[in-house]
């Protein structure tokens, strides 16, 4: 039975809790955070405190707080025997203040009270030795069976790319949005085909996939989209990202 | 029953072709188009002719060919009596040069050999007769529950969204890949939390969904992304998308 403990009451905080009370061999011994009130959603089924210097021992201290305060929670385990991961895509596992340090990234965006199946999320880990990477890897594969061993500047490409096919693909479907409020219309239309567009590409290489006007360098229909279009953003991103699919199936045309 | 003749071989024409076999009052009389390989298709359950002179007679021509063809297919039909209704998202309806004009696009993106369930698919409908726009409407409803009346104004800036949100999208996607490659890690690593963006949205508006250093203002964040981009297309990209998500988020800061 592994025993941990779990910094932060955030999204990401619950979603991991829930995943571990469901796994059999790991035991959440602790939920340690600066938000009292948050805390008690950790109470029935674990320790709650949100003094930092009242940490139960632990065989692993998952950090699921914000980026910025990741060393700063580390210090409070400078003295701890456990392993002491954090959860971010885009931290050096090294700002860990710790004796034995990890990373436990598990790739995947997590929203308030939409419940995750953690079964396929790829949780990417690391660690400064090769009992610590073990021990990682069992925690993980407690809840997922998608567990990968990636060093700390794969991870932050990882991440980085992570923002392009997420947050920026979200940005374009807040575009798509804007879109047909202008001409009245609901974004439930254009629903179906965001659905497909995702999940076309889980079986075919998105390099493959690539259709449109931009694909085809098709012109005319460029130059009639741009017309339509009113924000300055929008045309600059229109163009651009016309551009970057041009040269990406230039030796087709 | 309503007969209907379709025009193309393409993927649309043949994922309409499936579609309409399934619905019960519909009778794909005929199938037209230039590439005799690709009628062969569609030989075993409706006639087939490469010959644009001998058209059969029908309630319904469903133009499914590249949109700078549309008027030229269009002049065959410039005697029928049956509604002619092209399929494309970008084309007015005045450019049929046919007696009764209409428009029948499905908004979504067909791949080839990849089986689509037509039943959410929006169909966006369009006549210039109250009467064509009936037929058109059982027609659309023959397949899909997911019928709207759309005019041409209206579907050029839908299609145009429709760039934006599987086009666009799918271009960031790829540059996903890319970012993963540069590093010997698997793009499948990517594949749920694609999924997931795209879920999201089904029930959130994507404006409430935007997470990411942007949405943050987290500029120590994006500094550090901007020096993992090595290439030029891709510094500007995350700049345009960053910027972009700083403005519609802006209040909240």
């Amino acid at each position: 039975m592994l025993k941990i403990v779990i910094f932060g009451t955030g999204n990401l905080a619950k979603h991991l809790y829930t995943a571990f009370l469901k796994a059999d061999d790991v035991d959440v011994v602790q939920v340690i955070g600066r938000n009292v009130k948050e805390l008690q959603h950790f109470s029935e089924y674990s320790n709650i405190s949100n003094d930092f210097d009242a940490i139960t021992d632990a065989d692993v201290y998952v950090i699921a707080v914000k980026d910025d305060a990741i060393g700063e929670v580390s210090k409070y385990l400078s003295n701890k025997k456990g392993i002491v991961a954090h959860t971010s895509g885009a931290i050096d596992m090294n700002t860990l203040q710790s004796v034995k340090k990890g990373v436990f990234y598990p790739l995947q965006t997590f929203t308030k009270d939409k419940e995750v199946d953690f079964s396929n999320i790829p949780i990417c880990i690391e660690a400064d030795h090769e009992k610590s990477l073990n021990t990682l890897k069992s925690l993980a594969m407690s809840i997922s069976k998608n567990v990968h061993q990636i060093d700390s500047e794969q991870r932050k490409k990882l991440h980085l790319a992570a923002v392009f096919v997420n947050n920026f693909t979200n940005c374009l479907y807040s575009i798509g949005e804007e879109l047909c409020l202008e001409e009245g219309l609901s974004f439930d239309l254009l629903k179906p085909l965001i659905m497909e567009t995702a999940h076309k590409i889980q079986t075919m290489s998105p390099q493959e996939a690539q259709t449109g006007p931009a694909r085809r360098n098709d012109i005319k229909s460029m130059e009639g989209h741009l017309e339509l279009l009113n924000k300055k953003e929008h045309i600059t991103l229109y163009k651009l990202l016309s551009q970057a699919i041009k040269q990406a199936h230039e030796k087709e045309l």
